[in-house]
Protein backbone atom coordinates (compact mmCIF):
# COMPACT_ATOMS: atom_id res chain seq x y z
CA UNK A 1 0.00 0.00 0.00
CA UNK A 2 1.33 3.56 -0.69
CA UNK A 3 2.46 6.14 2.53
CA UNK A 4 0.94 9.32 1.35
CA UNK A 5 2.38 11.53 3.68
CA UNK A 6 5.83 9.56 2.29
CA UNK A 7 4.82 10.85 -0.95
CA UNK A 8 3.50 14.42 0.27
CA UNK A 9 6.73 14.68 2.22
CA UNK A 10 8.79 14.29 -1.31
CA UNK A 11 6.68 16.43 -2.85
CA UNK A 12 8.29 18.98 -0.44
CA UNK A 13 11.49 18.23 -1.18
CA UNK A 14 11.41 16.50 2.38
CA UNK A 15 13.53 13.09 3.09
CA UNK A 16 13.52 11.99 6.09
CA UNK A 17 16.67 11.61 7.76
CA UNK A 18 17.97 8.78 10.42
CA UNK A 19 16.41 9.75 13.27
CA UNK A 20 18.03 10.61 16.89
CA UNK A 21 19.78 8.71 19.10
CA UNK A 22 18.34 9.93 22.78
CA UNK A 23 20.81 11.80 25.08
CA UNK A 24 20.34 10.21 27.79
CA UNK A 25 18.81 6.78 29.51
CA UNK A 26 15.36 7.30 27.88
CA UNK A 27 13.29 6.46 25.04
CA UNK A 28 12.83 7.74 21.32
CA UNK A 29 9.57 6.49 20.89
CA UNK A 30 6.96 5.13 23.50
CA UNK A 31 3.95 3.67 23.27
CA UNK A 32 1.07 3.76 25.34
CA UNK A 33 -2.56 3.71 25.54
CA UNK A 34 -2.96 3.79 21.62
CA UNK A 35 -0.35 6.75 21.10
CA UNK A 36 3.15 7.42 20.32
CA UNK A 37 4.79 9.91 22.99
CA UNK A 38 7.81 10.83 20.77
CA UNK A 39 10.51 12.91 22.90
CA UNK A 40 11.39 16.14 22.47
CA UNK A 41 13.08 17.13 18.80
CA UNK A 42 15.01 19.97 18.17
CA UNK A 43 16.90 21.54 14.75
CA UNK A 44 19.07 19.09 14.63
CA UNK A 45 21.01 18.78 10.59
CA UNK A 46 23.29 15.36 10.63
CA UNK A 47 23.44 15.47 14.37
CA UNK A 48 24.43 19.37 14.29
CA UNK A 49 22.12 22.07 15.85
CA UNK A 50 21.17 23.84 12.30
CA UNK A 51 20.11 26.99 13.78
CA UNK A 52 21.28 28.07 17.57
CA UNK A 53 20.48 31.01 19.63
CA UNK A 54 17.95 33.30 20.77
CA UNK A 55 14.77 34.15 18.59
CA UNK A 56 14.62 37.97 18.60
CA UNK A 57 18.56 38.38 19.15
CA UNK A 58 20.12 35.85 17.41
CA UNK A 59 17.77 34.72 15.06
CA UNK A 60 14.77 35.83 12.87
CA UNK A 61 10.97 34.64 13.37
CA UNK A 62 11.39 33.05 10.33
CA UNK A 63 14.41 31.49 11.34
CA UNK A 64 12.27 30.10 13.93
CA UNK A 65 9.72 29.34 11.94
CA UNK A 66 12.36 27.01 9.84
CA UNK A 67 13.76 25.29 13.20
CA UNK A 68 10.68 24.47 14.22
CA UNK A 69 10.13 22.89 10.58
CA UNK A 70 13.00 21.50 10.96
CA UNK A 71 12.53 19.73 14.57
CA UNK A 72 9.07 18.47 13.41
CA UNK A 73 11.30 16.66 10.93
CA UNK A 74 13.03 15.02 13.17
CA UNK A 75 9.90 14.00 15.44
CA UNK A 76 8.44 12.52 11.61
CA UNK A 77 11.64 10.42 11.41
CA UNK A 78 11.05 9.39 14.81
CA UNK A 79 7.30 7.80 14.16
CA UNK A 80 8.82 6.40 10.35
CA UNK A 81 11.44 4.73 12.08
CA UNK A 82 8.92 3.25 15.17
CA UNK A 83 6.28 2.42 12.93
CA UNK A 84 8.07 1.86 9.30
CA UNK A 85 5.90 4.76 7.71
CA UNK A 86 2.93 6.49 8.66
CA UNK A 87 -0.04 4.32 7.79
CA UNK A 88 -0.89 3.02 11.42
CA UNK A 89 -1.52 6.79 12.15
CA UNK A 90 -4.63 7.69 13.02
CA UNK A 91 -4.00 11.41 13.69
CA UNK A 92 -1.72 14.11 15.15
CA UNK A 93 -2.74 14.25 18.63
CA UNK A 94 -0.43 17.38 20.66
CA UNK A 95 2.36 19.31 19.46
CA UNK A 96 4.01 21.22 22.40
CA UNK A 97 6.52 23.82 21.58
CA UNK A 98 9.36 25.31 23.14
CA UNK A 99 10.68 28.72 22.37
CA UNK A 100 13.80 30.22 22.84
CA UNK A 101 13.52 33.92 22.92
CA UNK A 102 13.61 37.30 24.24
CA UNK A 103 11.81 39.10 26.73
CA UNK A 104 9.56 41.05 24.13
CA UNK A 105 9.09 38.73 21.50
CA UNK A 106 5.50 37.84 20.94
CA UNK A 107 5.77 36.28 17.74
CA UNK A 108 5.29 32.37 19.04
CA UNK A 109 2.45 31.40 17.12
CA UNK A 110 4.35 32.53 13.99
CA UNK A 111 7.15 30.31 14.90
CA UNK A 112 5.58 27.26 15.70
CA UNK A 113 3.37 27.28 12.28
CA UNK A 114 6.48 26.02 11.03
CA UNK A 115 5.40 22.82 13.11
CA UNK A 116 1.47 22.86 12.49
CA UNK A 117 1.52 23.69 8.43
CA UNK A 118 4.44 20.82 7.86
CA UNK A 119 1.99 18.62 9.74
CA UNK A 120 -0.84 20.00 7.77
CA UNK A 121 0.85 19.62 4.43
CA UNK A 122 1.78 16.32 4.90
CA UNK A 123 -0.89 14.75 7.34
CA UNK A 124 -3.90 16.37 5.47
CA UNK A 125 -7.22 15.06 7.57
CA UNK A 126 -5.15 13.29 10.16
CA UNK A 127 -2.99 16.19 10.88
CA UNK A 128 -5.34 17.21 13.80
CA UNK A 129 -2.76 18.66 17.12
CA UNK A 130 -3.73 20.10 20.15
CA UNK A 131 -1.24 22.81 20.36
CA UNK A 132 0.82 24.86 23.45
CA UNK A 133 3.74 26.58 23.19
CA UNK A 134 6.05 29.06 25.48
CA UNK A 135 9.07 31.25 25.60
CA UNK A 136 11.45 29.48 27.43
CA UNK A 137 14.78 30.92 28.57
CA UNK A 138 16.79 28.41 26.64
CA UNK A 139 16.80 24.78 25.38
CA UNK A 140 19.67 22.20 25.72
CA UNK A 141 22.49 23.18 23.18
CA UNK A 142 21.24 26.46 23.19
CA UNK A 143 18.58 25.11 20.12
CA UNK A 144 16.17 28.40 19.39
CA UNK A 145 13.28 25.24 19.27
CA UNK A 146 11.96 22.33 19.90
CA UNK A 147 8.60 20.48 19.49
CA UNK A 148 7.52 17.12 21.36
CA UNK A 149 4.85 15.73 19.09
CA UNK A 150 2.24 13.01 20.31
CA UNK A 151 0.23 10.85 17.92
CA UNK A 152 -2.94 8.46 18.09
CA UNK A 153 -2.58 4.80 16.37
CA UNK A 154 -5.35 3.21 14.24
CA UNK A 155 -6.70 0.57 16.20
CA UNK A 156 -5.73 -3.07 15.10
CA UNK B 1 -30.98 15.74 31.50
CA UNK B 2 -29.33 18.79 33.61
CA UNK B 3 -25.82 19.68 32.80
CA UNK B 4 -24.68 20.28 36.26
CA UNK B 5 -21.25 22.34 35.20
CA UNK B 6 -23.38 24.98 33.24
CA UNK B 7 -25.54 25.37 36.18
CA UNK B 8 -22.64 26.26 38.80
CA UNK B 9 -20.61 28.00 35.97
CA UNK B 10 -24.16 30.37 35.75
CA UNK B 11 -24.08 30.35 39.69
CA UNK B 12 -20.70 31.92 39.40
CA UNK B 13 -21.94 34.63 36.84
CA UNK B 14 -20.16 32.75 33.95
CA UNK B 15 -21.39 32.59 31.06
CA UNK B 16 -18.91 30.82 28.74
CA UNK B 17 -17.93 32.87 25.37
CA UNK B 18 -17.44 31.66 22.23
CA UNK B 19 -14.91 29.26 21.73
CA UNK B 20 -11.48 31.13 20.44
CA UNK B 21 -10.59 29.94 17.00
CA UNK B 22 -7.25 28.37 16.67
CA UNK B 23 -4.00 30.69 15.68
CA UNK B 24 -3.02 28.63 13.26
CA UNK B 25 -3.05 25.12 11.33
CA UNK B 26 -3.62 22.88 14.59
CA UNK B 27 -7.36 21.91 16.35
CA UNK B 28 -8.84 23.95 19.22
CA UNK B 29 -9.98 20.03 20.73
CA UNK B 30 -8.56 16.99 19.53
CA UNK B 31 -10.11 13.48 21.04
CA UNK B 32 -7.63 10.60 21.68
CA UNK B 33 -7.54 7.86 23.70
CA UNK B 34 -10.91 8.29 25.55
CA UNK B 35 -9.38 11.95 26.57
CA UNK B 36 -10.08 15.52 25.05
CA UNK B 37 -6.78 17.36 24.48
CA UNK B 38 -7.46 21.24 24.81
CA UNK B 39 -5.44 23.43 22.81
CA UNK B 40 -3.30 26.06 24.94
CA UNK B 41 -5.99 29.24 26.42
CA UNK B 42 -5.04 32.37 27.19
CA UNK B 43 -6.90 35.03 29.12
CA UNK B 44 -8.53 36.44 26.22
CA UNK B 45 -12.13 38.19 26.10
CA UNK B 46 -13.92 38.83 23.10
CA UNK B 47 -10.93 38.50 20.85
CA UNK B 48 -8.47 40.53 22.71
CA UNK B 49 -5.98 39.50 26.10
CA UNK B 50 -7.66 40.96 29.21
CA UNK B 51 -4.57 41.28 30.83
CA UNK B 52 -1.04 41.65 29.53
CA UNK B 53 2.60 41.50 30.81
CA UNK B 54 4.86 39.99 33.16
CA UNK B 55 3.31 39.08 36.58
CA UNK B 56 6.05 40.99 39.30
CA UNK B 57 6.30 43.83 36.91
CA UNK B 58 3.05 44.88 35.18
CA UNK B 59 0.68 42.51 37.13
CA UNK B 60 0.20 41.45 40.43
CA UNK B 61 -0.47 37.85 41.94
CA UNK B 62 -4.01 38.68 42.00
CA UNK B 63 -4.27 39.92 38.20
CA UNK B 64 -2.15 36.50 37.80
CA UNK B 65 -4.90 34.50 39.40
CA UNK B 66 -7.85 36.05 37.36
CA UNK B 67 -5.87 35.56 34.41
CA UNK B 68 -6.03 31.85 35.38
CA UNK B 69 -9.34 31.67 35.65
CA UNK B 70 -10.03 33.64 32.44
CA UNK B 71 -8.22 30.82 30.66
CA UNK B 72 -9.97 28.25 31.97
CA UNK B 73 -12.88 29.73 31.23
CA UNK B 74 -11.63 29.48 27.81
CA UNK B 75 -11.20 26.12 28.17
CA UNK B 76 -14.29 25.09 29.27
CA UNK B 77 -15.79 26.99 26.10
CA UNK B 78 -13.90 24.67 23.99
CA UNK B 79 -14.85 21.39 25.87
CA UNK B 80 -18.65 22.82 25.59
CA UNK B 81 -18.74 23.09 22.12
CA UNK B 82 -16.64 20.18 21.07
CA UNK B 83 -19.32 17.92 23.65
CA UNK B 84 -22.06 20.21 23.32
CA UNK B 85 -22.04 20.58 27.23
CA UNK B 86 -20.28 18.86 29.93
CA UNK B 87 -22.34 15.26 31.09
CA UNK B 88 -19.46 13.35 28.89
CA UNK B 89 -16.28 14.83 31.11
CA UNK B 90 -15.78 11.66 33.35
CA UNK B 91 -12.33 14.04 35.00
CA UNK B 92 -9.81 16.68 34.44
CA UNK B 93 -6.98 14.90 34.05
CA UNK B 94 -4.48 17.71 33.92
CA UNK B 95 -4.00 20.78 33.89
CA UNK B 96 -0.63 22.58 32.34
CA UNK B 97 0.04 26.06 33.75
CA UNK B 98 2.58 28.81 31.56
CA UNK B 99 3.15 31.70 34.11
CA UNK B 100 5.06 34.58 32.36
CA UNK B 101 6.38 36.16 35.24
CA UNK B 102 9.58 37.86 36.67
CA UNK B 103 12.98 36.21 38.07
CA UNK B 104 12.44 36.44 41.66
CA UNK B 105 8.30 35.88 41.25
CA UNK B 106 7.67 32.67 43.27
CA UNK B 107 3.90 32.71 44.12
CA UNK B 108 3.66 30.51 40.68
CA UNK B 109 0.56 28.03 42.65
CA UNK B 110 -1.30 30.60 44.17
CA UNK B 111 -1.75 32.25 40.25
CA UNK B 112 -2.57 28.64 39.10
CA UNK B 113 -5.41 28.39 42.02
CA UNK B 114 -7.35 30.80 39.74
CA UNK B 115 -7.95 27.61 37.30
CA UNK B 116 -7.79 24.65 39.73
CA UNK B 117 -10.34 26.69 42.08
CA UNK B 118 -12.69 27.12 39.16
CA UNK B 119 -12.48 24.04 37.89
CA UNK B 120 -13.30 22.14 41.60
CA UNK B 121 -16.28 24.80 41.83
CA UNK B 122 -17.37 23.38 38.86
CA UNK B 123 -16.81 20.17 38.87
CA UNK B 124 -17.11 18.67 41.73
CA UNK B 125 -15.92 15.34 42.49
CA UNK B 126 -15.31 15.03 38.52
CA UNK B 127 -12.23 18.14 38.98
CA UNK B 128 -9.49 16.20 39.85
CA UNK B 129 -6.09 17.11 37.45
CA UNK B 130 -3.02 16.00 38.00
CA UNK B 131 -0.97 19.77 37.95
CA UNK B 132 2.32 20.95 36.14
CA UNK B 133 3.49 24.60 36.06
CA UNK B 134 6.61 26.80 35.07
CA UNK B 135 7.68 30.29 35.00
CA UNK B 136 8.32 30.88 31.58
CA UNK B 137 9.55 34.35 29.90
CA UNK B 138 7.12 34.86 27.97
CA UNK B 139 3.69 33.56 26.02
CA UNK B 140 2.50 34.70 22.49
CA UNK B 141 1.25 38.44 22.38
CA UNK B 142 2.82 38.89 25.91
CA UNK B 143 -0.20 37.16 27.69
CA UNK B 144 0.79 36.51 31.58
CA UNK B 145 -0.67 32.91 31.77
CA UNK B 146 -1.81 30.32 29.62
CA UNK B 147 -3.39 26.65 30.67
CA UNK B 148 -3.51 23.64 28.27
CA UNK B 149 -6.63 21.71 30.16
CA UNK B 150 -6.67 17.68 29.32
CA UNK B 151 -9.99 15.76 30.18
CA UNK B 152 -11.28 12.42 30.06
CA UNK B 153 -14.86 11.15 28.77
CA UNK B 154 -17.14 9.01 29.99
CA UNK B 155 -16.89 5.76 28.52
CA UNK B 156 -19.59 4.66 25.84
CA UNK C 1 5.10 -11.15 45.26
CA UNK C 2 7.71 -9.52 45.68
CA UNK C 3 8.07 -5.43 44.54
CA UNK C 4 11.49 -5.48 42.60
CA UNK C 5 11.35 -1.57 42.54
CA UNK C 6 11.17 -1.40 45.91
CA UNK C 7 14.09 -3.57 46.28
CA UNK C 8 16.30 -1.82 43.55
CA UNK C 9 15.14 1.70 45.38
CA UNK C 10 16.89 -0.23 48.57
CA UNK C 11 19.51 -1.62 47.09
CA UNK C 12 20.51 2.46 46.45
CA UNK C 13 20.01 2.97 49.76
CA UNK C 14 16.50 5.11 48.58
CA UNK C 15 13.56 4.97 50.95
CA UNK C 16 10.85 6.55 49.69
CA UNK C 17 9.11 9.18 51.90
CA UNK C 18 5.37 9.94 52.29
CA UNK C 19 4.16 11.74 49.42
CA UNK C 20 3.85 15.38 49.17
CA UNK C 21 0.11 16.93 49.75
CA UNK C 22 -1.02 19.55 46.53
CA UNK C 23 -0.74 22.53 47.27
CA UNK C 24 -4.15 23.41 46.17
CA UNK C 25 -7.20 22.27 44.64
CA UNK C 26 -5.43 19.90 42.60
CA UNK C 27 -4.66 16.21 43.01
CA UNK C 28 -1.27 14.54 42.98
CA UNK C 29 -2.03 11.76 40.75
CA UNK C 30 -4.34 10.77 37.77
CA UNK C 31 -5.35 7.98 36.76
CA UNK C 32 -6.92 8.14 32.91
CA UNK C 33 -6.69 6.32 29.71
CA UNK C 34 -4.68 3.23 31.65
CA UNK C 35 -2.30 5.84 32.68
CA UNK C 36 -1.23 7.69 35.70
CA UNK C 37 -0.44 11.01 35.52
CA UNK C 38 1.66 12.73 38.39
CA UNK C 39 1.38 16.54 39.45
CA UNK C 40 4.59 17.82 39.32
CA UNK C 41 7.19 17.02 41.97
CA UNK C 42 9.92 19.30 43.51
CA UNK C 43 13.09 18.36 45.46
CA UNK C 44 11.38 18.71 48.67
CA UNK C 45 12.75 16.60 51.87
CA UNK C 46 10.37 16.51 54.71
CA UNK C 47 8.16 19.57 52.88
CA UNK C 48 11.27 21.79 52.34
CA UNK C 49 13.53 22.77 49.24
CA UNK C 50 16.43 20.81 49.31
CA UNK C 51 17.89 22.67 46.94
CA UNK C 52 16.65 26.32 46.28
CA UNK C 53 17.67 28.94 42.95
CA UNK C 54 19.01 29.05 39.66
CA UNK C 55 21.65 26.21 38.22
CA UNK C 56 24.08 27.99 36.78
CA UNK C 57 23.88 31.40 38.90
CA UNK C 58 23.24 29.30 42.51
CA UNK C 59 23.73 25.79 41.79
CA UNK C 60 25.99 23.57 39.48
CA UNK C 61 25.24 21.25 36.92
CA UNK C 62 25.77 18.13 39.30
CA UNK C 63 23.79 20.30 41.95
CA UNK C 64 21.12 20.64 39.48
CA UNK C 65 21.11 16.55 39.07
CA UNK C 66 20.44 16.08 42.40
CA UNK C 67 17.43 17.90 42.19
CA UNK C 68 16.20 15.98 39.38
CA UNK C 69 17.00 12.89 41.40
CA UNK C 70 15.15 14.17 44.39
CA UNK C 71 12.12 15.44 42.32
CA UNK C 72 12.00 11.88 40.75
CA UNK C 73 11.79 10.16 44.44
CA UNK C 74 8.94 12.38 45.07
CA UNK C 75 7.24 11.41 41.82
CA UNK C 76 7.98 7.43 42.68
CA UNK C 77 5.99 8.10 46.46
CA UNK C 78 3.19 8.97 44.87
CA UNK C 79 3.09 6.26 42.74
CA UNK C 80 3.72 3.70 45.47
CA UNK C 81 1.14 5.49 47.22
CA UNK C 82 -1.47 5.71 44.41
CA UNK C 83 -0.82 1.77 43.38
CA UNK C 84 0.39 0.27 46.79
CA UNK C 85 3.53 -0.68 44.89
CA UNK C 86 4.72 -0.80 41.41
CA UNK C 87 3.71 -4.20 40.22
CA UNK C 88 0.52 -2.67 38.46
CA UNK C 89 3.11 -0.24 36.60
CA UNK C 90 3.68 -1.42 32.98
CA UNK C 91 6.17 1.16 32.05
CA UNK C 92 7.20 4.91 32.72
CA UNK C 93 5.25 6.81 29.25
CA UNK C 94 6.61 10.26 29.76
CA UNK C 95 9.23 12.71 31.87
CA UNK C 96 8.81 16.36 31.14
CA UNK C 97 11.15 18.66 33.28
CA UNK C 98 11.78 21.67 33.96
CA UNK C 99 15.10 23.10 34.98
CA UNK C 100 15.63 27.06 36.13
CA UNK C 101 18.90 28.07 34.96
CA UNK C 102 20.42 30.86 33.54
CA UNK C 103 20.68 32.05 30.04
CA UNK C 104 23.88 30.92 28.88
CA UNK C 105 22.90 27.36 30.30
CA UNK C 106 22.94 24.64 28.09
CA UNK C 107 23.59 21.15 30.03
CA UNK C 108 19.63 20.40 30.57
CA UNK C 109 20.38 16.75 29.68
CA UNK C 110 22.90 16.08 31.87
CA UNK C 111 20.62 17.48 34.99
CA UNK C 112 17.60 15.90 33.89
CA UNK C 113 19.67 12.73 33.86
CA UNK C 114 19.10 12.81 37.34
CA UNK C 115 15.30 11.31 36.63
CA UNK C 116 16.45 9.15 33.67
CA UNK C 117 19.14 7.15 35.05
CA UNK C 118 17.24 6.43 38.37
CA UNK C 119 14.01 5.52 36.61
CA UNK C 120 16.59 2.95 34.15
CA UNK C 121 17.91 2.03 37.60
CA UNK C 122 14.86 1.03 39.04
CA UNK C 123 12.33 0.04 36.54
CA UNK C 124 14.99 -1.82 34.45
CA UNK C 125 12.89 -2.84 31.41
CA UNK C 126 10.21 -1.15 32.37
CA UNK C 127 12.00 2.68 32.41
CA UNK C 128 11.26 3.67 28.43
CA UNK C 129 9.81 7.32 29.31
CA UNK C 130 9.87 9.95 26.29
CA UNK C 131 11.49 12.60 27.33
CA UNK C 132 11.35 16.41 27.05
CA UNK C 133 12.79 19.78 29.11
CA UNK C 134 13.11 23.43 28.78
CA UNK C 135 15.19 25.54 30.69
CA UNK C 136 12.61 28.02 32.22
CA UNK C 137 12.72 31.36 34.26
CA UNK C 138 11.62 29.85 38.15
CA UNK C 139 9.60 27.27 39.41
CA UNK C 140 7.29 27.52 42.35
CA UNK C 141 9.49 28.59 45.45
CA UNK C 142 12.69 29.24 43.77
CA UNK C 143 12.99 25.38 42.94
CA UNK C 144 15.64 24.33 40.79
CA UNK C 145 14.11 21.60 38.66
CA UNK C 146 10.65 20.12 38.59
CA UNK C 147 9.73 16.59 37.20
CA UNK C 148 5.84 15.58 35.82
CA UNK C 149 6.11 11.42 35.33
CA UNK C 150 3.64 9.50 33.82
CA UNK C 151 3.42 6.08 33.94
CA UNK C 152 1.15 3.28 32.14
CA UNK C 153 -0.18 0.70 33.85
CA UNK C 154 -0.88 -3.21 33.37
CA UNK C 155 -4.15 -3.71 31.69
CA UNK C 156 -6.25 -5.80 34.33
Amino acid sequence: MSDDVIERLAALGISLPEPMQPLGSYLPVVKAGGMLFVSMQGPMVAGQPKLAGLIGRDLTADEGQLAAKLATINALAQIRHYLNGFERVRQVVRVEGYIACTEDFAQHPYVLDGASDLLAAVFSDRAGHARSLCGVRNLPGQLPVAVAVTVELQTP
